[in-house]
């Protein structure tokens, strides 16, 4: 980072569905709390970077930048980016490239989804989209079937235990519990998770993020300073189809993404305090501690034991918010929400750094942000 | 600019109907003349943006940024951008934000669309998109529509007449007969145009630009030196929809985001000797003309007068290659198609400045890029 980017303001809606809230609603929502909670005036945005992937399938709209524009007063200029569920992350990395390049001074990032007013299979097979449709989609398979293979191999490779799975969405539900802008805030026992209706073996129902209606927006600002500085802002692309990668048990896009956001803040693993990672899946949680270097490949499940436990000594804390699984995962406002949530972290404990993990697809595109409290 | 950006290397697609090919072909091909033109490999690419519009619904594909990565030996960080026909502009902006932030030495920059492996009803409902899905579309209207609807108004405003209006395509042909890439490549008469099937009253067949598949890239390169810098680029928004608006007659992203680019290229309007600008529909052209300062309002057809004699003293070269109604509109490939027909009049012709205007539905978000021949 050349310029310090602040993280001057955020909002969020609460992920869930809203049935009497369009896309539009939910961008406003979130954009005027972000507002409010910023120094910022909406007529200090001079950019906005929306990131949205179902736009089009789920509420027949695109130019999501424009739409976004017309929410604010004066029109600031406005791009949509999109990269599946990665949307998010990849709208906050753009937003930092302009600050940088000194175009934008204070930009506004907001993702929004409304996945709930079509029907679950029309968003089932959008989030194909994901997928290569010319290598992958002929299979007939879709995420939950994706992660399903990815979970049986890993299974295979690690000799990974059903009941020790679904540890995962335990911890989740257990910190969702706890955040008021989450979808599910009921605490679910292993035993629930493992009993759950399957849905592509190995993986059942509770291991899986639901489809969500949300929004989320940050200010990023080289002018409106915060607590909160953006230590480093890092994305990295794997090939689209599973069918090229050597293996399916660990995700290159992640390993590539983490290293260089590292080296851009300057820090080591173990100055990580705060991880927000996308658990799309619960397999795939275990698989990013892995790839993050939180934990050997086959071990990842390890740190959701004592996570379970709730041991005080567990190196790093996974998802405090309650993750994909618990908040919900309206797909592009993930990548905005985790920052968020990291944010939050940071300033609640007083603790220095913070790291968002958030991909799209099954990780075919990953992007990093490394918080720092600056007053820690 | 802060850095120099210079137009390393160009390259796209016939554009027309692409039956046999898919669209990863189309951006593989244009992506490899691109490469080919430049003096750059592959590896030398440190990011790729696309722009697309309409992945999801013409080829059930997202996450294009990946898909672009997965064609290149070291699979480049990747960003998708989306602004309806604008995306190609505004992909090129966002390539020149991070050239500027210095995240970036060159930027791979691919606009790709398949439009005709769904129905034509399907696309006419998918560009729909462009528009506010609240507050336009359910009034029943498709592109063609609203623009016939503005049509009507700068008639009744202007006293703009049926035949005059069909110089536009009549000029468009002629010039599109001389370009390979381009859709269409026989000249029609005005007459022609004027008695084509009606489509949207006054627009008939002919006033309207097609259905399209094809791809263009650009490499953009502070590192790697061309004859060709980008010498402005900006972007506008305006409200998404159309009632929103006091007039619908002329579009104010264009004027605000010309004048931003004559600023930052530091020249007048009279020092541009070739312009592209975005003609989806006839009377878009003329009202770009007057948005742009190259004519009063209700006198763009003066200019397309002249440009039907081939008067040597017409003050402005105007869609060169044909513009949109003669080379055919894939949406995202529009904008960077522009640039690089813009970058290939100046190279034959030896003048210096020229630009490119591209805008997303109608005008809800405008890019415009001015560029620079430096051995002029």
């Amino acid at each position: 980072m050349q310029r310090e980017i602040f993280l001057s303001g955020m909002g969020q809606t609460r992920f869930g569905e809203h049935w009497d809230k369009s896309l539009s609603d939910l961008m406003s929502e979130a954009i005027d709390t972000a507002i409010t909670s910023s120094p910022c005036t909406a007529l200090d945005i001079d950019l906005i970077i929306v990131g949205n992937m179902l736009g089009e399938i789920g509420s027949d709209q695109a130019q999501l930048g424009s739409l976004a524009s017309s929410l604010l007063p004066h029109r600031p200029p406005a791009i949509r980016v999109e990269s599946a569920c990665a949307s998010g992350s990849l709208a906050l990395h753009t937003a930092c490239a302009f600050l940088e390049s000194g175009r934008a001074k204070t930009v506004l990032v907001v993702g929004a989804e409304k996945m709930t007013d079509v029907s679950p299979d029309v968003i089932a097979q959008a989030l194909m989209g994901a997928a290569d449709a010319e290598a992958d989609r002929p299979s007939g398979l879709t995420f939950p079937g994706i992660f399903g293979l990815i979970a049986s191999r890993y299974m295979y490779e690690y000799g990974l235990r059903r009941e020790d799975l679904s540890l995962v969405s335990a911890v989740h539900h257990a910190r969702s519990k706890e955040n008021p802008f989450a979808q599910f805030r009921s605490e679910i026992s292993p035993e629930t998770v493992s009993e759950s209706a399957l849905v592509a073996d190995p993986l059942r129902l509770l291991d899986c993020s639901p489809i969500s209606d949300g929004a989320a927006a940050c200010i990023l600002s080289t002018e409106h300073g915060s607590t909160i500085r953006i230590a480093a802002s890092q994305i990295a692309a794997d090939t689209l189809s599973l069918t090229h990668r050597p293996s399916i048990t660990t995700f290159p896009a992640t390993k590539e993404a983490s290293e260089k956001a590292l080296l851009e803040a300057r820090i080591k693993l173990s100055d990580i305090r705060f991880l927000e990672t996308h658990d799309c899946f619960s397999i795939a949680a275990l698989i990013n501690l892995e790839d993050l270097g939180f934990a050997d490949p086959g071990h990842g499940v390890d740190i959701y034991r004592r996570l379970y436990k709730r041991k005080s000594d567990a190196e790093i804390l996974v998802n405090e918010s309650g993750g994909l699984k618990g908040c919900g995962h309206p797909v592009a406002a993930t990548g905005i929400k985790q920052v968020i949530d990291v944010a939050k972290a940071l300033c609640k404990s007083g603790e220095r750094f913070g790291l968002a993990h958030n991909f799209g697809g099954a990780a075919a595109t990953c992007g990093i942000h490394i918080l720092e409290h600056t007053h820690a």
